[in-house]
């Protein structure tokens, strides 16, 4: 038995899952804005599941949507106020279990890989199309977090070198966030996000026009990931891409399929299957295998 | 003892290597241009090499200008005839001895890491800046092909959407090797690369802005891969860079420091230090290692 939780910018969803992956109680709190009260609240979050569990609970494994080093330390975080804190050693302190963590798509790729549309595959890229752009690398059937922990940043990839800055941390400009997440989709069409995709839906030719410069510079990214890292599979996931599905998808298979070197251009494109669950499920998965 | 070689689309450079990597004799034969001439032509370099042996060869390897997939099967190549041949096992029919073959980027990054620039770090990136823009990664100590192995591809990292179209086998547009290549510097220049190089060692305003340029989208590029790969160090060699040294380095750097998200901004970016010995060193590393 372990707990995994996601930490998101509105809310920490947490589960107790079983070996089995199968989910026996889950629960979600509002997410504190501040550093202490948003470590007091997970504590809080994981001794409530583990309450709810039918047996004891091993491990704890959490997503945070941050960049973390090797040694496990948040240098900075997106949406939540966790810069530069050893989040799972506090974590670990507060609830005296052992505790595991790790980028948010980094944990989302680990789920799909297992459990969802990567499964099968052991070289998997996702991709989360939200706000932002998140992204998870699997290779030889293990996550790729680069030399020191912090890379598999995939939305931070430049696709368009003198394209508009990007926001947050990130200095860049032009790169893959800036022009195909939810923000560059509200940005050309001129309403959130969520509101393009329903008009798209609804067969409004702008909106689809939007979505459809939205997932052609997808595809641009993903010839780059192709040409780069060579994956069996793209698993495309996040809220605009579950809304979007294939109106943000087929403009971006083929702008991939036209650009990626030809043994590159073959990864079939297809969407996450495990929602807003993935996280939840990936972080269940990092702490069993913390204490395998 | 090994034989390593190095082919080219002008000559075939090969070496007898031993396990301290010295090299014991070496011979370059011109590289005939159609494909039976050209695996003939390589046995006879290296049973010329083994002649020259002073103990028995036990292993060859063979770094090509090609693309090659995890079964060894060569799919295409740059700049020689070489296509969908299994060009390992051609070799071992001639030569009678081990053979392993791998793309001559992976190899010059193999070589980089182990007795090069690299040397002790375990994540390295290397990009070679000749006619074209070959690459080699080096994650966890070993060489990333990605899932099929046919990644590592960095020249064909998409660096602006809407940049010129590439060339042989890549059908894309704007990618690395476009904008920061010999045949881009050339392009801009209106010149030859190693001419537009010499007058920008030698001052020519006009020159050092065309490497400036080139530099900047290697920036670009370095940004990219920095926040997917996240290395320890960038090494950058090939022909075009051993002339240009600091006047296309420079700008390079400055412009990925500025890009990359902070904790990926960080790794040195240096020149290569084998020179154009890195393919046969990595191919003599690879041979060793196959059996080690």
């Amino acid at each position: 038995m372990v707990v995994g939780v996601d930490v998101g910018g509105t809310k920490m969803a947490g589960a107790v899952v079983a070996r089995d992956s199968s989910v026996l109680a889950s629960l979600n709190l509002h997410t504190p804005k501040e550093a202490e009260p948003l470590l007091d609240a997970l504590a809080d979050l994981v001794r409530r599941l583990c309450a709810a569990s039918p047996e004891p609970v091993r491990a704890v494994g959490v997503g945070l949507p941050s960049t973390i080093d090797a040694g496990g330390m948040v240098l900075f975080s997106t949406n939540i106020d966790l810069h530069h804190v050893d989040a799972g050693a506090e974590l670990r302190a507060r609830i005296g279990l052992p505790v595991a963590i790790d980028n948010d798509g980094n944990l989302a790729a680990m789920a799909e890989h297992r459990l969802g549309a990567g499964r099968g595959s052991d070289a998997v890229v996702m991709l989360t199309i939200g706000t932002g752009i998140g992204g998870g690398v699997i290779l030889d059937g293990r996550p790729m977090r680069g030399g020191s922990g912090t890379g598999a940043e995939l939305g931070h990839m430049v696709v368009k070198a003198d394209g508009p800055p990007c926001q947050w941390h990130c200095p860049n400009h032009g790169c893959l966030e800036t022009m195909a997440s939810g923000t560059a989709i509200a940005r050309d069409g001129g309403a959130p996000a969520e509101e393009i995709v329903a008009r798209a839906t609804a067969g409004d030719a702008g909106a689809v026009a939007t979505l459809e410069r939205a997932g052609q510079y997808l595809g641009v990214g993903l010839a780059s990931l192709a040409n780069v890292l060579n994956p069996d599979v793209f698993v495309i996931g996040g809220g605009v891409m579950g809304g979007a599905g294939e109106l943000l998808l087929g403009p971006a298979r083929r702008e991939y399929r036209s650009r990626a070197l030809p043994p590159n251009a073959t990864a079939p494109v297809v969407p996450a299957t495990l929602g807003t669950g993935a996280g939840v499920l990936g972080a269940a998965l990092l702490a069993a295998d913390a204490v395998a």
